[in-house]
This record gives C-alpha cells, sequence and structure tokens, in this order.
C-alpha cells in the first residue's frame, strides 16, 4: 500500500480520496475548506496543514482543482511550489480537467527537474465518483501509466492511456464536446418528434436500436419520465452541471483555436448552452438543454 | 403466404422484394426500368407490365420510391391512381422515405375510399435491404400495424410502430438528423483530437466506453483505418450516399418549419453536408464528412 | 391613368391599393375581409364582389397574398382560376412573397396561354407601403418590366429588375436572409459588448463608422433607447413580426436545398429565430432577437 | 510636436510611424527586423538600438504588436520592462489587437506605478494605414483620451472613445466579429442569388439599397468582378488576410467565454473561416470566404 498526497477535496475530490482509503493506501489530504477537510478525516484520511505538508513522504500525490490557473499556481508559480515539495520520486497525477497546454507546460517544468507529472482527467461525474467506477484518461509516458495504473483502479473502472503528456486532457475535451453535441441532438430530435405526436419513450428506444443511437439515450434520456434516475426525472437536479459544461467547451473552443481543428458542431453546442444558461440554468443537470427547445 | 405487389426495384427495393420471395411470397413486381424488373423475375418475382397490373388480386401492396410527389402521382394525382387499381381491403405499405405530410395526405385519402395506407420507411441501407436486417418504422392504427408486421419481418428485424399515420416518416427523420449530427460531431471530435497527437483509434475507444458514445464510434467510424468493413476504409465507397443525407436533412428542415421545432444542431449538419457536397462528394458515403474536416 | 384590379388588400395591400388610388389610377379592389374592402373604398377605390369582377376591364392585375399556394390557387388550381378571367392584354404582378418555384410555375402556365405575370415582391415593411416608398425586386423581362415600373412607381421609390421570372423572389429571400443574419449578429454584437461595460450607443456609432457598419446599426438599432422611433425603443411593437422573418427564412431554406446552395449562416439565423419564437414572441418585431441574448 | 516612442513596425506600424513623421513629430522606433526599421529612417524616422532606447525623452509611446503576450512581455513581465523605462509623464497609446483581459491588467500595472497605458487598437487595414484614415478605438479616462487624440489624428480619421481601459479592445472585437459575420452572410446571400440565375452586380445592388445593406456589398464586394480595386477582383491578394479574422474571432470567442456573452453567429462564422482556412487560404483576404461556398 501506498501514501499518497492528495489535494482538493471537493464534490468529486472527496469520494475519490475516500475511495484510496478503502482501498487501504495512506491518504494525507489538504484543502483550503475545513469543512472538507473534515469529512475527509472522517472517511479515514490523515488531514495536513498545507498542501506542502500533505506531499511529505508521498510516493503519489494527486490533484483535483477547478481549472489551469490553480494547477500551475501550485507547482509552478505560486509562493510555495509543490515542485519543491514533493518527494523526488513520487509520481504526480493531476485529475482537473484543464488546458492541455497547461498541462503540457506543467509537466514539462516538472520534467526538467526530474519529476513525473502526469494529467489523469476524469469522466463519470459525482456518481462514478462515489461508486468508485470513473473513467481516467491519462496523459503518461507507458511507464508512467503502469506506475499510475493500480492506484487510479482504487477510484475507477476503465483505465485509458490515451497518449503522452497532455493527452488526457485532450481525450477529455473531444470526449466532452462529444457529449454536448449528441445531449443537444438528441434533446432536439426528440423534441421535434413529440410536438410532431410522437412518444418520447417510443422515439428514444426507436432510435436506440437505429443508427440514432448514442450515450444521451442510452443511459441518460434528458426527457423528462422516459428513464427513472436521471436528472431529466427529478427536474434536472443533480448530474453534472450546465455551467461545467460550459467550462468544457471553452476548454474544446481553446484546443480548437491552438490547433486550428474546425469544430462547427462543437461551436453551435456551446452557442445553445450558453443561450440556456443567461436563463439561470448554470446549476441544472446539462441534459435539462431539452428544456431550451420547448416553448416557454 | 400472401400475394404482393411491389413497386419500386431500386437499391433497396429489389433486394427488398426478394426477400419477400424467400420468404414463400408470391410477387408481383413493376419498375419503369426493364433492368431491374429482369433482377428481381431473376430473384422468383412476376413481372407484371404496369403498376395497375402488379397490385391485381394482392392483398399487400409495398412502394419504395424516390420522393412524395412520385408517392402521391402514383396512388392519388396521376393519370391511373392506383386507389382506383388496388383489391378493397389491400393493406398499401409505402416504404419510401417522403415528407410527414404527403405521407398523411395520402394516407387521409384512401381512408376516406376505405382503403388502407400505412406509411413505413426502414433504416439500415442496401447492407441490411440484401440481408433481410432492415428497421421499419411505421405510421398506422395498432391494427394496420399487427396486419403488416409479419410481411415486415421477411424484410427486417426490428420492426417498430412509432404512432399514427405519418409517426413513421417523422421517426425516420429525427432519427436521420440524429445520425448526422452524431457523425458530424464523431468526425470533428476525432479530427481534432489527431490533429493533437491522438491515435484515432485509441481516442475512439477511450469515448465508446464513455459518455461520448454512439452508433457512428461503434459500427461506422469516420476515421480511415480505425475499422475494417466500412466505408471509411474503402475510400467511402458504398453505403449511405451524402446526396441521401442531404436530402433525408432537407426533410427534417421541412419538419421543423411546419411544426416550429427548432433545429440548432440539425441546421449546423445541414449546412456542413451541403458545403461538402458541393466539393463533388454528394456520391460518398455520409461518414466522409470526416474528409471534410481534414486539411486538402 | 390606368384600371388596375387589386386583390388581397391586408397590411401591405391596403396602404398599396390606397397609393394606387392617389396616382389617379382606377383601383377595382376584392378581398375576403369586407372590413378591408371598406378601408379600400373609403380611400377611393371600387369594391368588386370577386376576384373575377375585379380584374374585369383591368389593364394591370395585382396580387398581395400570404403564400404560394394562394397564388396558385387564385390563378390556376381554384375552382375559378384568374387566368380564365384577366382581359387577355393584361399584366399581372404579383407582389406576394412566395417560393421562387410556384412563381416561376404560375408564370409558364400564364406565358403558355400567352398571359403576362411576373413577380414583384416588396420590401420595407407598412411603414414604406404606406408612405409610397417601397423597394420592389422584380422578376420580368425587359419589355414587362418597362411596362410594370410606371404603375410600381406609384407604390415604392426603388424599382429593380432581378432578372427573368422567379429572379424577383430569389433577391427578395437573399436580401431577407441577409438581414436575419446582420440583425442577429447587430445584436450579438451590441450584447456582447454591453455585457462588457460598454455604452450601446457609443458601441453601435464606432460600428456604424467601421467595417462592422448595416442597414441594422444605421436605421433600425436593435438595443433599446440607442434610437428614437424605431421597435426597439418601443418594446418592440410594430415593424416586421418575428414570424414573417420565420416565413422568410423557411423560404430560404427552400431555395437553399433546391439549388444546393448552401446557408450555414442563414441556417443559423434561422435556429435563432425559431429559439426565440417559441417562447410566444412571433408577433414582436424582428430586432427583438436582441431580447434573446439577454439574461432572462 | 511631439517626441513620439515606435515599437513595432509591421505592414501597421510601418505605415503609422511614418504618418507621425510626416506631421511633424519626432519618431523614434524600434523593430526586431532590420528592413522594417531601414524603412522607417527612410521615411524620416530615428533608428533606435532597443526599445529601452527608443521611448528615452519620448512624451508618446506607441506600440503595433501582434498578441497580448507581446504587449505583457514588453511592458511587464520580460527582461527588462519598458515601464521601468518609460518617462514618468509619457502617455503609451497600445494599438495592437489583443484581449481585453491582458489590455486591462498591463493598464493596472502601470497605473499602479502612475504609468498612463491605454488601449487603442485600430480598423481599416494597411490602405488606411498608408493613407492615414485608420479608425482607433480607444479605452482610456476622458483626460487620457483627451490628450492621445491629437497625436492619433496624424494616423486616423475617426479616432472613438469606447470607454475606459480595455473598452477600446472590446469594441474591436465587436466589430471584427459582425464584420466576419455580415461578409459570410454577403457571400452566402450572393452565392445563393448567383447559383439561382441572378446576376452578383444587381443583386448586390438590391441589397445596398434594401435592408441588406452593409460594409460588404458597400466597399468590399466578395465577388470577383462586381468592385474595381477590391480584393476579390484581384485573387483575393492583399488586404485583411484569413489568418488574422481567424485570431480576431478566437478573440471574439474568449471576451464570450468570459463575460457568459451568447455568440451563435459569431461562432458560425468561426467555424467557416477555421473551415475555410484549411485548405491553405490562410494568406487571403477574408472577402476569400465567398471561394468558400462555391463549387470546387
Amino acid at each position: 500500500m501506498a501514501t499518497i498526497g492528495f489535494i482538493g477535496l471537493g464534490n468529486m475530490g472527496g469520494p475519490m480520496a475516500a475511495n484510496l482509503v478503502k482501498a487501504g493506501h495512506q491518504v494525507q489530504v489538504f484543502d483550503l475548506s475545513a469543512a472538507a477537510l473534515e469529512r475527509a478525516v472522517s472517511a479515514g484520511a490523515q488531514a495536513a496543514d498545507s498542501a506542502t505538508s500533505a506531499v511529505k513522504g508521498a510516493q503519489f500525490v494527486i490533484t483535483m482543482l477547478p481549472a489551469g490557473q490553480h494547477v500551475e499556481g501550485l507547482f509552478v508559480t505560486g509562493d510555495t511550489p509543490l515542485f519543491d515539495a514533493v518527494e523526488s520520486d513520487a509520481l504526480i497525477i493531476d485529475s482537473s480537467t484543464i488546458d492541455a497546454e497547461t498541462a503540457k507546460r506543467v509537466s514539462a517544468v516538472g520534467a526538467a527537474r526530474g519529476i513525473d507529472f502526469i494529467d489523469a482527467p476524469v469522466s463519470g461525474g459525482v456518481g462514478a465518483a462515489t461508486a468508485g467506477t470513473l473513467a481516467f484518461m491519462v496523459g503518461a509516458t507507458e511507464a508512467q501509466f503502469e506506475r499510475a495504473k493500480p492506484i487510479l483502479e482504487a477510484m475507477g473502472k476503465n483505465i485509458f492511456r490515451a497518449g503522452d503528456s497532455g493527452a488526457g486532457q485532450i481525450a477529455k475535451c473531444c470526449n466532452n464536446m462529444m457529449l454536448a453535441i449528441q445531449m443537444a441532438g438528441a434533446s432536439e430530435a426528440l423534441n421535434m418528434g413529440v410536438r410532431n405526436g410522437l412518444d418520447p419513450a417510443v422515439l428514444s428506444e426507436i432510435m436506440k436500436q437505429s443508427s440514432g443511437n448514442n450515450w444521451a439515450l442510452q443511459v441518460y434520456n434528458p426527457f423528462p419520465g422516459v428513464m427513472p434516475n436521471v436528472p431529466s426525472s427529478n427536474n434536472y437536479q443533480g448530474g453534472f452541471a450546465v455551467d461545467l459544461m460550459y467550462k468544457d467547451l471553452g476548454l474544446a473552443m481553446d484546443v480548437s483555436q491552438q490547433s486550428g481543428s474546425p469544430t462547427p458542431m462543437g461551436s453551435a453546442a456551446r452557442a445553445l448552452y450558453m443561450l440556456h444558461r443567461k436563463n439561470g440554468t448554470g446549476g441544472l443537470d446539462f441534459s435539462s438543454i431539452l428544456k431550451f427547445y420547448q416553448e416557454q
């Protein structure tokens, strides 16, 4: 079993750290929120009084932060850069969803000092974080990936190596852009069918068994009442917030712009989420885009 | 076994009629093309010298025509309307992909004369037509549907009742709009990933096992070389032509306009297919939209 | 002075007929609405008891109807086709905004019988119809155009020959698609500027004097309070209704589809107007698209 | 007359500096390119051997650089920050087109040290830079604006105060997004008209005199042959490059994302320019988007 420093105990980081504890690891945690820290301690983690303390003696460091500037600040540009504090043979696994450019830049700074920093953003939301069934999309060398894998398996089910440094962030970005496109598309098709007299459950079933089949129709139907236990059947509470999808589509636009990759469909999806969001729906699940198609 | 009149023996109609013969039905066929007629006769059908002759004595009449004007012309507005010629207790099954308004109008004309006319467009392409594994999306009463089902099962695998008259065309329209959206989306995501250094097969696998999963990634990957036996691995030959997707997206725009159903994503997909098509790609498989994203 | 049959006395047709009277013509009017007919009579026109009576003895026939089916019904497919009733040397000027295909078809039917039927849709709205300052976009031969021009000048200021039969409808369609695109674009740019602290009047002025200049900013600013006497400064009352712009964008999609002309921007504008319209805004002026960008 | 330090002598900066010389100012110039420096000297400027030398004794400093990172590097984060070198009472005018966030950040750093730094991006292209008819969009206090105005008038015709720090960049961003939207829209409308048989010059004239009127149709028609002396009539050589419009639309996406301002039309325009650009057209004038609509 390993000693793991874990920094960032929000909605995702909290249950992820708890799963590491369950798997028998010694987990040294830090977060700016005292409440978050307390919850982790209740789950069996050791509270540290700073990020620097959390990484002391740790073979692995896992970070789960909101954006690229926080990751770069923590490791490189802040007052007490964590690259100065980590053990020389530690493997740093950043599971934050951030822009690939920052991920690569921080990794390169680490590499220049002989420190391993890999990107491993997750897919699956709070439910999967709690159940330990997240998907990890990893940007790392083969060797780094093999070293990280057993640790990640305590928190997730599908662990993919997407490629070298930054590739995890790119894969996450591509996947979530695809997700936004097909959630908007499914909402649009269902709304048009229903306006023309079709039953949403019948139309969903037809598309699922035809070439219109996708993840939204399979496990996350946006039309209220078609599926139990999904946000659409619970007033779009819980799940993956519109605001987070908006953030991810912004990252996709950055990747698109930097690499000259045309994104007409992703751009259209982003525009829809922005128009939807200005009506005060930022906190609803992202499948609430269906409501945006309906008469008010 | 039944006597079936079959009119329209093109790429789809030909193999569909052949499967009815295989199932033991007596199939009376007609087409304006002598070559198409001859192929059907080789498969065991009886050639008729006109549409009127083909429906004589038939309990079922199946039509497979290019557009709404052909269907309305054949049954209602032409010189020898087939509604004057069909047996009074025949069930007419129109498997053409046409606009729902025309389907409903023709059905209403039939109903006023005591003739049953239902819409049953198909999904699956030439391969499924030949293999007898088409999906049928049927707009009909429950009773009409039950009567048609055994006949359709000789040609298809999934037989859905979408709702009353016209609902089959609406379901087909919604499904194909969804398909265009996710094929364009998958192409866009894969192209962006590859431009950022990812392997298309690896990225496809990651999305398939995540929330980006859809039919295009599962069975019809648009990136050359990721899957064998799909059009993208055969220079986009065969499959479902760009020109046909363009036609179907035009039908979707009509349904959208007539019913006041917003279609931002379907409109964006149609725009892409139109821009792609003007480069002389109308005859390629519709997954060739990936090429439109790539540098020329 | 001429004898003119005028059919269709709605918001546009009424004042147009009145201007013909003012110019000294004898105007024989017909409309299904008794109230509309009465208003025209007050303005000096002669009421007819049917369309057939209205065109009796008229050298010119002008029609102003809602859609292609009405025009085709009136002249060709209805119970008493007007092509049977018009004087053999009359010039028929259809000022309705309809699809170019129908315009060309009706004109061809007329031509086969030696009757001149030209398309001459208008631009400018109710205000310009009343002031006699409409723009006419005419699809006609040179000779037909020269004959129509003096009559049209009694109702409008700019009289353009766009080309042969149908070209007037195409020009109108292109112009109104351009208008929708730039009205949405101006609203989007102004909203973004204002959200970033700019004054809408200052930003409007800057764009008007730069490369962002367009008709919307010049004479029809969508931001409330920037200009007096425009719909945006009167709660978007009056002007050109969202529902009419939606109809015109539908015609543009038809032209696009029939001619294989890509319309990514027009499609995006149509999607926005459809999304806006489902919130019960169909009767507001089309510059109300600005509201759709704002927080609710 | 004033002493002015001018840094950045590219296609725009070169002629701008020359116009300052013509107006009688003493202009101390610097650029990394020796050729650019030499051209400025031929025009009457004094060459400096570094940016630091160029600003020595200058009451005004003007910069014309490619992107935000260059501006921030030059004044704040580089090895020899220019904020350490400028005269304490100098007014710094940054005419680069950069993101508003960077403009505001650099201005705030300057303000904290008592140094005036304002944003004043330009509109009008190389032609206007040479002719001294640029538009300047200025983000500054009233007092800063009044001080800058006489200097800017030596290089431009329309000098606007858009608002406080950053507002010039926002205004430029909004204007250029509007420009991209209407250039793409005009190209789309003209292409559709021409595919339906209309003459591009006739259709342009009709729209110019109707509600479709805009800057593109007035002075920069994208259809070859309609206007002399515009890039479209010269194989899209010269003018404002596709690559620069692509850069500006990227800045617009950033502003949109940071401020939560929906940009469906701007996003659609950006998607078109990206798709166009991947065909190797980055160096053509941006009105070449018309070619992207045409059959290849």
